[in-house]
């Protein structure tokens, strides 16, 4: 018999926590015989879980009394907050009681607990946090989206393989093709780092095809597209900040005067354009390159989210997505 | 009586040249009386000039008979050509024929041509690129947009120096407010140089704001906002593909089937949408730091973006900048 799958869940972190969170867990077992982990107040996570029904094989709760804010000191907050939701969790993954963390708590102080807890895949210089950036056609896996501010090109490297690992596992995308994030398309082109890591990177066995330009991101040039964590952030953010920003403009524009009849018979359309945009769909983003996923949702994940990163946690396992990783280093 | 002032435009450079740069010119001299001189081969300008009416006063062509491509490397280019367009346009400004240069040829090379022919100002380390970037507001100038890729934190606060002098007496704001880009609003975020960055500024009497998340760079929260050329052309493209492209995608969405209507009865507010993202209505990227302004137009610009970067010019010379420049550094 195949050994089952159990997934941790930090009840108690992100923007909705815990309604939210407990909602897409029971929803997960609902829909996905999945077997969740709820970590935090059990009193708490109990009262949330009574609106629901479900099966209460597939749900148990470990208690933990403390929470980390997003406003602590990432390393204080993982040192001194031993009873927090966070690191109860992530302690459940190392001693191998979880098969994957999901949090969608602070984003700082889960890579810190996650590298000092979980630990790192043997031979990997730095884990790496993968985002899937909505783009024209699908969407791009953005490696390091923020996890590494100072990187070294070895580090580089090592994003692009465990990226292309966890893609062509988790989408089925054979051989997919990897791009180096740089202000021109050759090769000599970019700062010192990139150009070192262009060297390293030419020499792999990866699909690697070159620069991207920033320009071309968001048309879907690669699968996978790979930077220090950096300049990777700083994608990832802007192009949120920007699409929201453009979307308010338009709403500025059409939502005026004798245009509000035409806006309206829109609303369809910009509610499927939206939907092209919704990070909800996708789940989270993994932290890779640690002994076991551990995965940050969205601060502001809904039960949806919550549904879908604990769906990918599971696939993640299902595919000894670690064990991959741990050969391709 | 005033010294007139004399803007040298290379008529060679760009995707629409010679045509829209002549075009340009001409519109600069009969709206703004402006004096121009045109760069480039003569016999080309004389044809396009001729299709025109204005006062031959103040249009004068000085000869130039090769011309700079963007593939060529921009070192190699500038020291060989020494008869193109560019190279000559340069000496012009050197040799203080002319108070300002602007092109819309390679960046690369006119960046690289204007280092070493015109010069920089006493006590600048390196001269620095600035793009006005859209906002949901008006603008933010971004520097440097593209110029230096490896910077060290004391050029990144001359940067906001220079940025400083230009927004204020350009665009008349008073003690324009400076944000540092960086992936987190505390001081104590961010990669090494933005870190040390940030001490630097913080020391000077620059408006200084603090840090600037790249999500908050749509909304204007700053007037200035300064980073690595790396980075900042990261910002600058990126924000140009995704504008795009999601401007693709909603028309994508909105003009299949029966939405086609609607669509058609939004064109007016589309049209204000893309004209809020215009850059041709701004002019061009200053390079700032030289003993005098030297202005990269857009590669696709057309007559107005010309006008608008001799008018930029004019503004900059009247303004005395580059001596204000030098004060301040």
């Amino acid at each position: 018999m195949q050994k089952e799958i159990k997934i941790a869940v930090d009840a108690m972190g992100g923007d909705n926590a815990p309604y939210e969170i407990v909602k897409g867990a029971v929803e997960s077992v609902n829909e996905q015989h999945a077997h969740v982990i709820l970590v935090g107040q059990q009193q708490v996570i109990e009262q949330e879980l009574k609106k629901y029904s479900y099966d209460k094989n597939n749900i148990e709760i470990v208690p933990a009394t403390e929470v980390i804010s997003t406003e602590e000191s990432p390393t204080q907050a993982i040192r001194r907050k031993k009873d927090s939701s966070m690191v109860v969790g992530l302690n459940l993954v190392k001693e191998k009681k979880a098969d994957a963390f999901v949090s969608a708590g602070s984003t700082g102080a889960l890579l810190t607990g996650a590298l000092f807890i979980v630990g790192r895949i043997k031979g990997v210089e730095r884990p790496v946090l993968g985002t899937c950036l909505p783009n024209k056609k699908s969407f791009t896996f953005l490696v390091d989206s923020g996890a590494n501010v100072d990187c070294k090109a070895k580090y580089i490297e090592q994003f692009a393989k465990m990226a292309s690992v966890y893609v062509e596992n988790m989408y089925h995308i054979q051989n997919p093709t990897v791009g180096l994030v740089n202000i021109g398309a050759e090769k000599e082109k970019g700062d010192a780092l990139t150009k070192e890591a262009y060297e390293l990177l030419e020499k792999t066995d990866l699909n690697f095809i070159g620069n991207i330009e920033p320009r071309d991101i968001p048309f879907g040039k690669a699968d996978i597209i790979v930077c220090d964590g950096f300049l990777g952030n700083t994608i990832l953010k802007l192009s949120e900040g920007l699409s929201m920003a453009l979307l308010g403009i338009i709403k500025e524009e059409i939502t005026t005067g004798y245009y509000k009849f035409a806006a309206a018979a829109l609303k369809k359309p910009f509610h499927n354009i939206k939907k092209r945009f919704d990070a909800d769909e996708i789940g989270g983003a993994p932290f890779l390159g640690l002994q076991s996923l551990v995965v940050k949702a969205h601060g502001s994940s809904n039960a949806k989210a919550i549904k879908n990163a604990i769906k990918q946690c599971i696939l993640f396992a299902e595919q000894d997505i670690v064990d991959k990783i741990g050969e391709k280093i």
